[in-house]
């Protein structure tokens, strides 16, 4: 079983992980939020999304959250886009990279944004073409790689058809997701197998969820393949919104604790998170389902 | 990444779970709950413990319940014994198969058991000798061998050490644990590697707690290993003593929704399991900590 030496950690909390939290956070607890994790070492935060605040409450304060925090130098502070409207308000903000979203299920695609796969690449090309020639850097997010809520199975081939043309559209990065935490370690290399034949594998990064308990063994199959980057979520904050009060994305203290033990370079502290994460927590109705939080609280 | 076609699962629930839950559960409750697990198709239940009334209220009707449930063919149901009156007891009960319980760590052992390790070593050499003599199987459990809350590291030649005395006091697998759930993946390998030098790997069972959320990941690196025995409590029953609320024993759900996935055999049944736990679940004071559990709970 092999790892890498050096990992980059995405952190995702204040985007979605908030995002499927209940409880409506301040826009300045959102910015000590994510001060405190930039202190605790991050290279990467996703910080808001510039979506419509009437279908997503939690982040209507997008831009005032961006001019509230503290940008510390060579960190990338990222927003997720929907489309050209967004992306208008996002470089208003000053913000540098954006996130679009694809999903591999053609039915989530629908249900999930009401839009097809086609059609969402179709808004996609139109904000990528203009954030690229603004400057600004695009990640591309797939979901429902390992199995969809609706339609069940996932083929790889289809999975790497989405990530090959979100590629064309310029992402410098596809972050191959596990939208609803179904994957199991076994799903991880062939997955990659049929990704990396279309997405070189420098430029996959792997969005594991918690919910079924195997984030972490995916994350250990996504290391013995070579992959270098990976999502995670302060706290494992943001639940599952198919089961209430269920594990949702993969903490990031579970992940480093992992990868510190593994002797994998992250950069990142896991102390400091940790108290990032209770910070937070102390907003929230429930407690925050990271297993190393919850060992290590008071 | 290798895996083995099946593995054998041994439920610990009923004894290392349900000892370390707050909860007093009735008779009739543990034994239906131990009958749901055998409908389940589990091959090894761990019943209960033949230890004293005074020190594990939990366990007091060990011989009650082993006189209550329903045995099926060819599934062993075993108890923990910790001396000669404890296996006086066990034998009285109709107890074939007993467990016994050493600690890698000096420090733990004198803690947790109030003897030196050798010391226990000495206790339990008689407790061998008679159960074999009576024909009896005895499975060693090995605690603290990826790390202690006393000693922190403990080196993979001293885990091999007091194993390879279990396996010469007659013990027919040693089930090599991390008992604080504080064991990463990258562990596994170089304690295997000690241990296999003295125990054949085909006596050697891994039991991994998943306080900090990285048991799946552990066993999937002992399943490259080529181990195919794992411990596991149902719905992950049984708390961490060194962080109440926490989670303690790695949970079946979450190690067979993985092994399903993985498409290893167990011959246990994933939904009878869960069936199981949420009839004990109801019996306790908080959710159970399995994430495959609350992900599927109504």
């Amino acid at each position: 079983m092999r790892v890498p030496p050096r990992v980059a950690i995405v952190e995702v909390g204040p985007r979605d992980g908030l995002q499927n939290e209940a409880s409506a956070i301040t826009t300045a607890d959102k910015i000590a939020f994510i001060d405190r994790l930039s202190d605790a070492g991050h290279h990467v935060i996703e910080v808001s999304a510039f979506v419509s605040p009437k279908w997503v409450p939690q982040m209507a304060d997008a831009a005032e959250v961006f001019a509230g925090i503290t940008r510390h130098a060579g960190v990338r502070y990222t927003a997720l886009v929907p489309n050209r409207a967004g992306l208008t308000r996002a470089v208003a903000a000053g913000v540098t990279e954006i996130g679009i979203f694809a999903a591999a299920s053609e039915t989530f695609s629908q249900r999930n944004i009401n839009q097809s796969i086609d059609a969402s690449l179709a808004t996609y090309a139109e904000v990528c073409r203009e954030a690229l020639a603004a400057g600004l850097a695009v990640r591309g997010y797939l979901s429902t790689c390992f199995g969809c809520p609706y339609e069940g199975v996932i083929a790889p081939s289809q999975v790497a058809r989405v990530a090959a043309r979100l590629l064309e559209l310029g992402v410098f990065e596809v972050a191959i997701s596990d939208t609803i935490g179904i994957a199991h370690p076994g799903q991880v290399a062939p997955v990659l197998d049929a990704v990396t034949a279309v997405v070189p594998l420098a430029q996959v990064a792997l969005h594991f969820h918690d919910t079924r308990g195997t984030a972490l063994a995916n994350v250990l199959a996504g290391l013995d393949y070579g992959v270098t980057t990976f999502d995670s979520s302060a706290g494992g904050l943001g639940g599952c919104p198919f089961a209430p009060g269920a594990a949702g994305n993969l903490a990031t203290e579970d992940l480093l604790y992992m990868l510190d033990g593994l002797g994998v370079e992250t950069g990142v502290d896991l102390a400091r998170v940790s108290s990032a994460s209770r910070f937070i927590e102390a907003r929230l109705v429930h407690r925050l389902p990271s297993r190393y939080l919850q060992a290590t609280s008071p």
